[in-house]
């Protein structure tokens, strides 16, 4: 039996004047987006156009919702009432749906950006929030969250169905948790690496860390990156390890097993 | 048989610490809300409180887009490419829809709001841009226009279905036109000149200049405005009287006889 | 001898459209306004009616640099990198003694809001890094801080003249910070308590707790509010109340003696 | 005697994490630098750092005010009030002056960015709104405009020493302005044909339109470019012209004699 998985990063990151990423080339390896919906990035034209390429490659599209920051990139942690950051979820999620209607398409799933996304993974009350959000517009959303998080957690608990991804070249800690990037090893750079570090985990059901300890989980897609030299030339050779391994690359549904 | 009119107003003026508007009195009155969407005013928390208010009073919800002018409030005209500006509308109209439907609600309409609203009322190019952008999001969502106005003409060249307003207490010239603010008489303060006025051109059929010029036109909606003093007694009055005077006040959809 | 003290409250607080606020009363009761610049509240054009009408009722401006946070009102947490703050405070600063200088005038004095006044109180690192961005404009110009904060204590590193302030109307525990507002007795809302309040500290020379417990300090400066119903009168009874006890009511400047 | 020009780019026009432009390479070419204020590109930071590396550099620095539109660039005509417009531009002047003095440094001048700059040449009520803002926040300012453009006379209309310049790489029409890009030649891309140019106008005091006419004007400065492919070095190979020709490159100050 063929075993499935999916590829996703992260994509429509310029905004107006400004480009970023190479967007074209990841949609050649991936087989979901996560687009940004204006907050960080992604003006509308922004995100218009990343659609449309997203649905022309037949990759998902999923919203990128994020704090309100252009300045900081989404990257700065920021509080806000509950009540206030559930509807800038719901508003950013919105947009972006109202974009893939227009493209004659439909949202695949939600992952959180940034701040908003590493808070949600520590924090179970904002991931609860981030959760309701995405079911309150659309119970269909499935929530793409970093795998043993406690945003997977409160996807689950609200009911949506939720797709643990991994870091693909990120090296993990005994607590499931990725390794600061101020620590040596932090982020695996050799192509080579990153494929091992990938196949090692799917092999073993596990997120494997860095001692070696293997924390059991369902995985079900892989995250990688186009925003650093080199990083699309390391998901192409990871897209093909596993190709070569017999894993057959999938949309998130079907590696859900939907 | 009963005749059937619509009223609308703007609602959801509101932005963050800051209030506009009386909402909750004008919900008592129209049938159709008018919703800001972040652009020119609303930010998400402002939306969401909106839509489920007019929910609970059984009011139409619209996407009210605007150029992406929080301190102009939306007001000051703007030159968008169109591809940029047909892609801030669908941004607009897809985020309250998502709003909408976490509020267990679908939008009825979108109405442009203020500058881009007046410019589209005028050039008819800028028009289809609007009218393709809802359109897009979704071919059922009426616009409700100016009557006589290229954004109505858009609209049905569009294939949409359009819903003609007239202004409640705005002065018209021979082509159909707001008479400007900087002359006499632009504005009718006294609430029975404007329910006269209304019902003047709802008997005739035709928006009826100051001229006493008729110029014939469906009419399905009335818009009324609550920012200023003495406004929503003045919509209370109006609603009185058509109500005296045999009209049925109906939803948008009704309003066009679907 | 003459007591000399100042009051001071924030001002300038509309955006666009919206306004806040009873700028024109308070003018006639503090002798000095933290004027918003642009982040939080405070477009350029309300800056700049706020500036000529504190320079005409010869009222000291400062500038009141909060987080980047429009609809937040800068009063939600945020986490920003130090050279990314200090250039913030700097930007609004700036920003602000240039519409000083187009109407005539100069700073006296720079007081931060919201949140982030809250977290340079408590935060001796983030108190450092607001002290030097005003310090790096002007080094005359005044930091206004609340007495016995960090932010005061930062000022003081940084070689500035600094004015401490204490709230009118706010309630303090054992350790010179606020009553929470969640906390019965936090906010006092008599304007007879509130004079009382503020002239037992001022003839202690302490902060005094609910506890009674006395903090000395020195005060050159009352903080009073102008955004809350009865605000205005509760300030203009506190002058009054200060001007029959004998004191002078003055300028930052001359609070300090200088 | 020696011939004196100043040669002058926009700097600064990175945001956030996005990048623009190669701003060290260009320093070494320019002798002013018109850096962005943070309405179209440049958040507080990037100003920061640019205005620092221009100091070093011994580069004069001028703020480059524009239309509040970061997705558009400042490219995007707008109509904003008088007064409006006047305070953006000296809020914007002025935060740029803020930054020059926290850097130990001062500005030397102001040129208008993008639509602003544009509408600015070409109407003479808006051009006097620009010059009497620039004038309002320091009268010791240089204004940098278009040669024989309604901002230049607006400039000396308002009492303010006035740089005039004429673009290294844009042909002229026979009424002194650009070449639309529309139009074949309009753009010149050869770095032989832009020196060639440039040295034909100033050679003939003249502006030199594509039909050969020549619009005697005073030249103070030739505006370059860092932001296509080949614009610095076609910058440095007109630099290398000139000076090969007995032109020195000077600041704004000394291009006019003061």
């Amino acid at each position: 039996m063929t075993r499935t998985i999916n590829l996703n990063a992260d994509l429509g990151e310029s905004f107006g004047a400004w480009t970023m990423g190479e967007d074209g080339a990841l949609l050649g390896v991936v087989g979901a987006a996560n687009v940004a919906c204006g907050f960080h990035a992604g003006d509308p034209l922004v995100m218009r156009t990343t659609v449309r390429t997203a649905l022309a490659a037949g990759v998902d599209i999923g919203a990128h919702p994020a704090y309100p920051d252009l300045q900081g990139f989404g990257r700065r942690p920021m509080t806000m009432a509950p009540a206030e950051l559930e509807a800038a979820v719901i508003y950013q999620v919105g947009a972006l749906a109202g974009m893939a209607a227009a493209e004659g398409g439909r949202l695949t799933h939600v992952k959180p950006h940034g701040a908003l996304n590493n808070q949600a993974c520590e924090d179970a009350a904002l991931a609860d929030v981030v959760a309701r959000a995405v079911r309150a517009v659309d119970r269909h959303l499935i929530l793409l969250a970093p795998a043993l998080s406690e945003l997977q957690a409160a996807g689950e608990r609200a009911g949506l169905a939720v797709a643990a991804e991994v870091f693909a070249d990120r090296a993990y800690t005994d607590a499931a948790t990725l390794v600061p990037r101020s620590q040596p090893g932090a982020v695996l750079h050799d192509p080579g690496a990153v494929a091992a570090h990938v196949m090692r985990m799917l092999e073993a059901g596990a997120i494997v860390a860095t001692s070696g300890k293997r924390l059991p989980t369902s995985m079900h897609s892989i995250c990688v990156h186009g925003d650093t030299p080199g990083a699309v030339d390391n998901a192409r050779q990871l897209r093909a390890a596993l190709q070569a391994a017999g894993w057959r690359l999938v949309g998130l549904r079907e590696a859900l097993g939907r």
